[in-house]
């Protein structure tokens, strides 16, 4: 489906869904307010499925893998094999997020989307590959802006068959040596912010690297200047294919009306990119923590998202985001399992 | 079994069983410490149980209930009868503690320590009442210091108990209307702050009501002296029957090594009984959130732990520990079951 045909499908939030199920917490056996953000949440995906009572039995994580040819100029601590070593090693379900996924009940779904190598088939890989990396966004744009929106149309595609075998909630990860590069140009882009303010140290480059990571960001954008106005364009110019797919995973989640869960750093510029083509979709993103990486709190800031978790993280893969998933989940089975006050024989407040 | 033995049988945390999870973190395929703090917790809890790959597979959400005398003062936005009611809905499964242990797999157990009332016997009920209510604070001692021993032996026993049916890992909660006026009494006692600092609105007590909270904290203070050197004084003359029971259940956790997950505002001031009478077992909590009740921060800086979560929450019962736990489960998986980079043939790191 074309990505303007999924784009067109995003809706507001359901208020009236959103009040009955304000109306139910406040019924529910404890102090109005006291579960905080839980509340809240479980609001919002009342607004995002339309259904006051929402259930989000099918639990989904999306990592993307793809590769990038700015490695070449030195900003990453580990080599580029190592992208599809850990593709192997999330379908034999030794890396992080295999465990958080099989701990909160999800399953995982691994694409590669724009490896630089070529991977095994095996049944829990879907090979999706617009081609083996990017080029260096240094000197030259990521990919055609025909790649980009293949890469947005294969994410969508990818939803829409998820949700043929059950999808309630999509948490969204990556795997890409490199991809902090793009994730900080991208967020400089859209926020305008130098790109020393946002970009840190990824996988743990030491001084000269962030240095000349920052450097290759500055160059990738006074090379290419990509158009903050034009989502597709700075997709094509300093994105990255599995930032692509992860984008277009994420406005296919808002069209069919499931929350999803933004992971941390390259996740965010995912939204980003997804949230200025389609604006809308921005109230389907839940956020699930703050990365460590320098300059994610500006660019969930230019979300106007605000991350559940905490905890010191800087994985990506979705580690975060399957954290998070299982609070959502949470705060529905709240809304819905808990007693009211009527329902369990419980004293309301005295009024004062 | 006497307190003072469960107390000498705490010892400090395993270094070696520590040294060896440490030693593993850095050889699973993630960079260096980019899980952050579940990598931390991973070790602590190996460090808890001296184990190296400690698996938590039984949880335990023990939630401890009692009146207050103090109540007649006009302390709490409900009336005394809640407490009761919502022991039965606990029983009932409708409670948020009850919906939110079930949703990460642990059993909670419910226990009457001094409830103002006579509760219906239950199945999962454990009848352990002290009294019917403690006296109020305001004008008198809550409890002999007999009856404050019998607490802390009690919610020991409970554990020794609890343990033989299994127990990994415990998370403490309570309920008892009024009990966040004793618990910032508690606070108040050792950490030396005002009573106008500590308290907050409990289950949301308007101006007024906080202002008669504040009186009868520092009333207490005046009427009872507590002795900030002695925690049974502490816990007999400013306490809570529920409060004692956590204090002792957390010492037992310690001293038959099983992490605790404190809860909030009030299992934080039985943490604070219990690390008074045995200061090495601060090392076997930790701090599950930051709760919305005002001193809560200054209580756990007294303790020296730091919260996992800020949810915004402020509901007790557990709560916040049950997530929490849930979370130290994670971290242990991912100890356990993350491959290393020699056993998923992942490349390391460059030198640079």
């Amino acid at each position: 489906m074309p990505i303007e045909d999924i784009i067109s499908r995003i809706v507001p939030l359901d208020r009236e869904a959103m009040q009955v199920a304000l109306d139910r917490q406040e019924k529910l056996t404890k102090p109005k307010g006291s579960l905080g953000r839980l509340e809240e949440l479980s609001v919002q995906v009342a607004g995002i499925t339309g259904n006051p009572l929402p259930r989000l039995e099918h639990k989904v994580t999306l990592v993307m893998a793809g590769d990038h040819g700015v490695v070449e100029e030195g900003v990453s601590a580990y080599p580029q094999a190592v992208t599809a070593q850990m593709v192997a090693n999330f379908l034999q379900g030794g890396a992080a997020i295999s465990v958080l996924a099989r701990h909160v009940g999800a399953r995982v779904v691994v694409v590669d989307m724009g490896v630089a190598a070529d991977i095994s088939p095996h049944p829990n890989l879907m090979i999706r590959k617009i081609a083996y990396g990017t080029g260096n966004i240094a000197c030259c744009p990521a990919m055609t802006r025909e790649q980009a929106t293949q890469a947005l149309e294969t994410g969508a595609e990818i939803v829409r068959e998820q949700i043929e075998r059950g999808l309630d909630i999509l948490a969204t990860g990556d795997m890409g040596i490199g991809n902090t590069t793009p994730s900080a140009a991208i967020a400089a882009v859209f926020s305008k912010r130098p790109a020393a303010e946002i970009a840190g140290r990824g996988t743990g480059v030491d001084q000269a690297g962030l240095q000349r990571k920052i450097e290759a960001i500055q160059r990738s954008l006074e090379v290419n200047h990509p158009d903050p106005n034009d989502g597709l364009d700075v997709l094509a110019k300093v994105g990255g294919f599995e930032i692509g797919g992860l984008a277009g995973a994420i406005l296919a989640a808002a069209a069919y009306r499931r929350p999803v869960v933004i992971d941390g750093f390259i996740s965010t510029a995912a939204a980003m990119v997804a949230v200025s083509l389609a604006p809308l979709s921005r109230h389907y993103l839940i956020a699930a923590h703050t990365s460590q990486e320098r300059g994610h709190h500006l660019m969930m800031d230019w979300l106007g998202i605000r991350p559940l978790l905490d905890l010191q993280m800087r994985l990506g893969e979705g580690t975060g985001a399957a954290l998070a998933m299982s609070l959502v989940e949470a705060s529905c089975k709240l809304l819905v399992e808990m007693a009211t006050f009527g329902e369990a024989g419980v004293s309301q407040k005295e009024s004062q």
